[in-house]
């Protein structure tokens, strides 16, 4: 079934990364091709989109009501990884798996954010589970401004399941938590095969999930506020992985 | 002038910081008392505080229809620092001075992200300009889920001339950009006095406050997109720079 996906980043990076298929162009009638929406249409062009002027009110109803911009793609369904589409990539680049794991995540923004960090530092895959947990909605890929379009997502039936096959590979699963009485994120070397695994908003981590882990770490806090909100602390944490592996990957200088 | 704050946990800390006096808390009428709630009501009843039961369009109106959480309280207005209230509490906890500073930001919730996460890494303060910036409003304080009713910020007549009355104090300015072509943010020192200098949304830094800036660093990025979020790059900048400081005043575990 088509999607509809919505928003100047999301549609950029979508016509871009070539995922999915793009079907139609939507943009707002009245609206001036300038700045991003000309960009956009630009692309659409060359890539052979077709390209439809329509009322706003019909973007409304496409996006749920979400702040859409003027520009609504329809694409074909996110098409979604496995665990070897990830591994093989790490594989490809020469580098230790350093994959992001959620367990349940429920709000896309949340998710979308994570993401976005996810691409920037070069994760292999993502692993979410099938039920219960955030899917690769319209909203994420949103939230992402795009970056979703570019990772490896993987959704498994079982978490914790996919979590010991990836044990068996070597790669070490790295629950993290805000909790005084756990070792601090910079205080074991993350420059390894790495399974990330975040806790959902409000309930943490699985008891399951949390036994399935080789280690926790913590993000230390100091003020009179009890936790970061997930997305931010996932992103300090991806960082601080990255970080420890020498910003692997990055052209910048490294001076 | 009175101000209506709203949410859970902007009230909640609110209430708890005593940083404001509170004239008023109002609940959703038909709301049971229980989980956050009791716990607010309780906390309102130990400072004798008044508590009203009002109609859910009053708060609606009273927070100008954000997701108030039935959950309102009248309060006086934030209660700015300044530059000296900021220095002299490093000078208390005996801690070279760690500010934030933030170059005309204008969304509530990129600067809500950067409060609470300024908070728990124990940050001295916060500068921004009086004029063209997001000042501390009911949508900042909750975004920041109340962790500005712990900070010193300190609204400036002119950001530059502030970051010059710095330098004088021996505190680097240090700005951030994802630009290949600087330093990434570990490669240099950052247990020093330090402001710690974040451009807007969509512009960067202005050109004169880029200038006053002693060195710049950059947040490395491998993917395919150009920029992260601001709140994104500064929390992570924050937390680079408190684990440089050795996670200096965090009651945990240093193993």
């Amino acid at each position: 079934m088509a999607e509809f996906l919505y928003g100047h980043w999301a549609v950029m990076e979508t016509l871009r990364s070539g995922k999915r298929s793009v079907e139609q162009l939507l943009i707002g009638e009245n609206i001036e091709e300038k700045g991003m929406i000309a960009e956009i249409i630009t692309l659409a062009k060359n890539k052979g989109v077709k390209i439809q002027r329509t009322q706003r009110r019909i973007l409304d109803d496409l996006s749920n009501g979400a702040n859409h911009q003027n520009t609504v793609v329809r694409v074909s369904p996110y098409p979604y990884s496995d665990t070897e589409d990830i591994l093989s990539l790490a594989q490809a680049r020469g580098e230790k798996p350093f994959i992001l794991i959620l367990d349940l995540l429920k709000d896309p923004q949340n998710v979308g954010v994570l993401l976005r960090v996810a691409e920037s530092v070069g994760v292999h895959g993502i692993l979410i589970q099938e039920r219960r947990s955030v899917a690769v909605t319209p909203s994420v890929v949103n939230a992402s401004s795009g970056a979703v379009e570019y990772l490896h997502v993987a959704q498994v039936n079982n978490l914790v399941n996919a979590m010991k096959d990836l044990k068996e590979e070597n790669i070490w699963m790295v629950g993290l938590e805000a909790d005084p009485n756990i070792a601090p994120i910079d205080k074991t070397d993350l420059n390894i095969g790495l399974g990330l695994v975040l806790g959902s908003e409000g309930e943490g981590m699985r008891r399951l999930v949390r036994d399935t882990c080789d280690m926790m770490l913590s993000l230390p806090m100091r003020g009179h506020l009890a936790s970061l909100n997930v997305a931010t602390a996932g992103s300090i944490a991806l960082y601080s992985a990255w970080q420890a592996r020498g910003w692997e990957g990055w052209s910048g200088i490294k001076k």
